[in-house]
């Protein structure tokens, strides 16, 4: 298979068209969506963000989630990094560090899941999702500051996942071992913090890290035979035919298809990786796009059975936000025009619904059929990340296309 | 205040209207609801009984969750001993209290949540409903068979849940201690397991176990001054001004009202009881009937802030059930007529949406606007209980006014 890369693709890409997304997506970014959380959220009294608010900005909560304090903390220092120097980004990326830092660990190094204003420990939960956005926080962070402590620090806590993430470290299991499960969420989450980390302090553990969480990906979550990523398997990568094993998150496969396609971007092309994330990105907008409404679904059943959690067929905020990436990603890498239309259809289907034309940013739970379901911006599972991110991400990805096309 | 109950209201009320629920309700629990269930539910193979099951019955996961597998039980023994003395129902009872007792306890006694279909363990909680609904399982099955040692183990768990929920034995909480928060949910489950325990076996502990839990109910959950039932409190009562402390469950507190009725049913109308019943249902039925669609909402935020759980608006079978009982309850008990009209709006409602008119029984999962959102009938959380208590319930209710009438 021709290896692809931008570089390949650019004669065949409409020029037109990705020079207006790109005007786009930084417009949103830094017009609309940035705005809307900063500076407010800083809270300059008790450290870390505020970020649970209404849809007009209004606080509805002053608790504050960690792994969502992590994100905050990333993003504002790999802006610094990535776009502007701006001071008041680097600000405000230490303010988060530091809450982090101070409040968010217990005696034994275990990070929080919920804390409330002033940092006293709300919920301890058996994931380690704050200690990964921790790490990817502390790292943007150090080489924003310049400060080798700091990469130590974040160093540490990456060693601490890749504990969590092979079983070398246990965290207290929620099932009996009556029938062993695993989910794609650790190597995906695993293959994004290893990419940040090598992207910001570099660590010599990274490309083995994001090497093995592919493999294992596509040895034992995609399935070729049924066009399909499984969201739970057994060890060995069996299709679990009970409730919990046959349900799919569309969403959050594409994620971790546009996260191998930054692999196979950063791998100067590697055929085979793209291929596999177009592949997932595929079979999951094959089971995941709703034919009726548009937009990504939020779960499916592999066999097409009911789903057993309630809100399986609204339609979130952020499964939209990695279509978005994963689209763009796949278009601008292979040219096929296929990812071009698909772009179109959730970038239109996602602005059209999900954003909030009068205070900016996006509402982020809608009905199946695209009318608001509530108003808040922030809680505990949403605040500035996905949306952030993938505009500041498709940002990127055009502005290296402009500069190659120049 | 004027003592009232059904013999004081005969009266005054639509005793045409009466009948003719009697009837409907007698007949969808019978012609309807129960055929859907039984006899296949019954697994001879294993034990126990296979509820996980689509709209027209077939089997979706063989899994078994202990709470429902304990509702069945009761279902089917209460049945026995208060409808008609059927042998079917009888062993079909029979076959649910050996699985529970064989299989659903682990080596500390302490009860399982998630079984597969062999009883072999999936999941723990940390939760004491389990035990709730073994224990009226066992005390209606002791009942129907006649078996003084299934009756002491009916007494044996009604003292661990009594443990559990004073405090006496404790489970691992799932929140720090910082903001000490507090759940109708526990002086709920144990009025209505010490009520189910009075009505098969007794035991000198039930009264007392009703009368304090309805008084913490009144003292720290039943806000007068902005008429509502919160879900959540501070140990004392206090409203705990977060996302999940303002979160109300309309339909859970409407549930809490009709076991208060029931007492105040069983006390001969006490009139603070009928009272206090007839308060908490017409908050709560302000705060959770959607005046748009019709049908009780899933949760609603005490000052109308966006609530986080995904599902808030959309419309679950059981609130229906909750709400279609307590508004009967409340119209017989008092005679006033504004039950009665929320008993027509809420029965027409409910039977309009969610019952399968080609399969029998009825979906669990409506959209806000009324449509289905999936269409399993059995998971781990839906089963042959809240619909059948309900018709059962209101069945029996409806035969005593009939019975004093002639």
């Amino acid at each position: 298979m021709k290896q692809t890369n931008i570089k390949d693709t650019t004669e065949i890409l409409d020029a037109a068209y990705l020079k207006e997304l790109e005007v786009f997506y930084s417009d949103k970014l830094l017009e609309d969506t940035l705005p809307f959380w900063f500076p407010r959220s800083i809270d300059h009294e008790c450290g870390g963000y505020l970020f649970m608010r209404d849809q007009e900005g209004t606080l509805i909560d002053t608790d504050k989630a960690v792994w969502i304090q992590g994100r905050a903390c990333w993003l504002l220092a790999t802006l610094y990094n990535t776009v502007e120097q701006k001071e008041e980004w680097l600000e405000a990326a230490r303010i988060g560090y530091e809450f982090l830092k101070k409040y968010c660990f217990d005696a034994n190094g275990k990070m929080y899941f919920h804390v409330d204003r002033q940092g006293n420990p709300i919920r301890m939960r058996r994931y380690f999702f704050s200690e990964t956005f921790a790490a990817i926080a502390f790292a943007a962070y150090a080489k924003a500051a310049g400060d080798l402590n700091i990469a130590a620090e974040a160093r540490h806590l990456f060693g601490i996942c890749i504990d969590y993430a092979n079983g070398a470290k246990l965290i207290e299991p929620k099932y009996e071992p009556t029938r062993p499960m695993k989910g794609i969420g650790v190597p995906m989450i695993m293959i994004n913090t290893a990419q940040q980390i090598r992207e910001t302090i570099n660590d010599p553990r990274c490309d083995q890290v994001i090497s093995s969480c592919i493999a294992e990906i596509e040895k034992d979550f995609v399935k070729d035979d049924i066009r399909c990523v499984m969201e739970q398997v057994g060890p060995q990568g069996e299709i679990i035919d009970h409730i919990d094993g046959r349900t799919l998150n569309p969403g959050h496969a594409i994620e971790g298809a546009w996260f191998i396609l930054h692999e196979a971007r950063y791998r100067n092309g590697d055929p085979d990786l793209v291929d596999l994330g177009c592949r997932m990105l595929d079979y999951m907008w094959e089971r995941g796009w709703d034919k009726e409404y548009g937009g990504i679904l939020y779960f499916k059943d592999v066999y097409n059975k009911p789903v057993q959690e309630y809100w399986q067929d609204m339609k979130f905020w952020w499964p939209q936000n990695e279509t978005i990436i994963a689209t763009l990603l796949a278009y601008v890498m292979t040219g096929d025009p296929k990812y071009k239309h698909w772009h179109q259809q959730i970038n239109q289907y996602a602005y059209d619904h999900f954003h909030d034309k009068t205070n900016g940013e996006w509402f982020g739970y809608l009905h199946r059929d695209g009318t608001i379901a509530q108003t808040a911006k922030g809680n505990l599972f949403k605040g500035p990340f996905h949306l952030p991110r993938q505009e500041w991400y498709c940002m990127q990805v055009l502005k290296e296309f402009s500069s190659i096309k120049l």
